[in-house]
């Protein structure tokens, strides 16, 4: 890496999580679909915020939350995704550039500032997106996603220099679910290779995949190097319930690909190997939110300092084990330093 | 209580908490008072929340975090403070309404929604008030308030019904640094004694103290009740160095003198009984945001079910011990069945 580029250039959906515990019934009450991302409109949105218990709020999104472990790592981690500019969007902006995360996206603009411009009839625009995540007593998490400001990213907010400086391009696939954020999810692969960067994925969300299941299978085939996803994902993409064929599969179409499981660790195949490790012990799980991310977070700070694939895997679970033993998905302690002390 | 009054109705600052990590080098780089309530300006704020950490956000307010405390343990207390109609105001008010405490105050309203009243030189008004919390490894908290939409907060916003419906009206001395709510404090000690109901005060800062000594001496000597105040707080507010000295005063002048000493207990007087609590072993002190105003609510919770002094200094001190295990100073479990384990 040169000293003046990016390890990693994240996009993704730029969200502010609002985090309360629940109960399986209020769940069942509500419809919410249990341990899954399900995308709501504004006014559901109010609707369930109505209905929830007293609530954290911290910066989130999945891939926002990977490049701020790659940073709490010492990493130098760049992130594009569009906020609005209001209070949760400057949370947001602030944590990134609190941990030290490259992120110029300009904000959607409030249009109630453009005094000049107001029209009665003319709205502010969507506000910034937050996540609704609800914690049941087994940490699960289930998490109702208002996008808001978040559909506005589109091609035109990809900074080609910043992608072309990163050794990794990081995407999420919960960009899926929005035409212009595909286009520009698509276009960023492309500047990446003419780079000769390579290009990381992962796959987000079970229903996001069988949403996308033939896209993100030519995607992958064609421009991804490195899949992140977790075990019911990569069964989901490849349409089966044998992980063994899924693994197999994924082998033959990326050059790494991470399949975590859970408290089961992780399986990394590549080319002809396969190494599975074993998840972190955790005194206590108390909300899963973020372990993916986290895991993901660990294995690209390892893999862009050139570390063998064993060592990659056990600074994803490291750093994976931090994220669930507290409510939220971001790190609340150094990384680096457990980094350190766990000799990862 | 009667079946459809309040146990206790809270007037203060309505805040959002932003909560970060700090070093002592930090608190010395930027002049902040350590261990203390510093006021601050939007412009400091500003400048400060650029220079701190990634943060966590949280409803707060010293007696906002009282009431959610006392409706944590199965009470029905109400509330009264200013916020702005903005996200962080929408975030303060869902965490009361979540916990069932009464909050009805109107927001300052957002001036840029009224659109036919726009003038390009009219601001949009204060935004909800903000606290930046920067906790050092110490679990020390100095605090650094911009109190934003909370100043507008007057005697015009009393509800006398409410008052007049709570067994125990419960005043912030924070409230004392501006003229406005200085009047609406005597003014509702005024409503709460016409309807034969008690009147508590917690002093809230040592400096808050020294700035107002004199008039928070006549307050207590005319209208107050119940005294919540720490150790050095009371020491600030007689003047003297000497503890018993201080506690002596203060029995003098209300009915119920609560002395909260950190890890050395608390110390209640009240007429010729004097009480002495320890307090309640945990297992890691995180951060010391709230211990105060949540003793104070599993204090009030208790008195005003007609439990003793002792039963009363139990209960608050259960409920400090939780706060301080985990950031943030709203509980993050239910305080009825804490108390229940507890047998306080």
């Amino acid at each position: 890496m040169s000293s003046s580029g990016f390890d990693v250039c994240a996009i993704g959906n730029a969200l502010v999580d609002i985090i309360a515990e629940a109960s399986e019934d209020f769940l069942a009450a509500h419809k919410i679909a249990r341990g899954a991302m399900t995308l709501i409109d504004a006014e559901r949105a109010a609707y369930l915020y109505d209905m929830i218990g007293p609530a954290v709020e911290t910066s989130g999104g999945s891939a926002a939350n990977t490049v701020a472990g790659i940073a709490s790592l010492g990493g130098h981690p760049a992130y594009m995704g569009k906020v609005k500019a209001d209070q949760l969007g400057a949370i947001f902006r602030h944590d990134m550039h609190a941990m030290g995360v490259h992120f110029a996206t300009p904000p959607a603009p409030d249009r109630r500032q453009e005094i000049h411009e107001v029209k009665a009839d003319r709205r502010g625009g969507a506000p910034t997106g937050r996540c609704l995540i609800l914690v049941t007593p087994d940490a699960q998490r289930s998490m109702n996603t208002y996008l808001g400001a978040a559909v506005e990213f589109g091609p035109a907010d990809l900074q080609p220099d910043v992608i072309q400086d990163a050794q990794v391009t990081y995407l999420e696939g919960y960009l899926f679910d929005r035409d212009e954020a595909k286009e520009a999810f698509r276009a960023a692969a492309k500047i990446a290779r003419a780079a000769g960067r390579q290009m990381a994925l992962t796959l987000s969300d079970v229903f996001c995949v069988e949403r996308h299941g033939a896209e993100f299978r030519a995607l992958i085939k064609d421009d991804v190097d490195i899949l992140f996803a977790n075990q019911n994902e990569l069964l989901a993409l490849y349409e089966t319930q044998d992980l063994q064929q899924a693994v197999a599969e994924a082998r033959k179409h990326c050059k790494i690909a991470v399949t975590t499981r859970s408290e089961k660790g992780a399986i990394i195949a590549s080319g002809k190997d396969t190494i599975e490790i074993a998840a972190e012990p955790v005194a206590r799980v108390v909300d899963t939110t973020g372990a993916g991310d986290l895991f993901a977070a660990g294995f690209l700070f390892n893999l862009t300092r050139g570390r063998d694939l064993d060592a990659c895997a056990r600074l994803g679970a490291v750093c994976a084990a931090e994220i669930i033993g507290h409510y939220g998905p971001r790190p609340q302690r150094s990384l680096k330093e457990l980094a350190r002390e766990k000799a990862a």
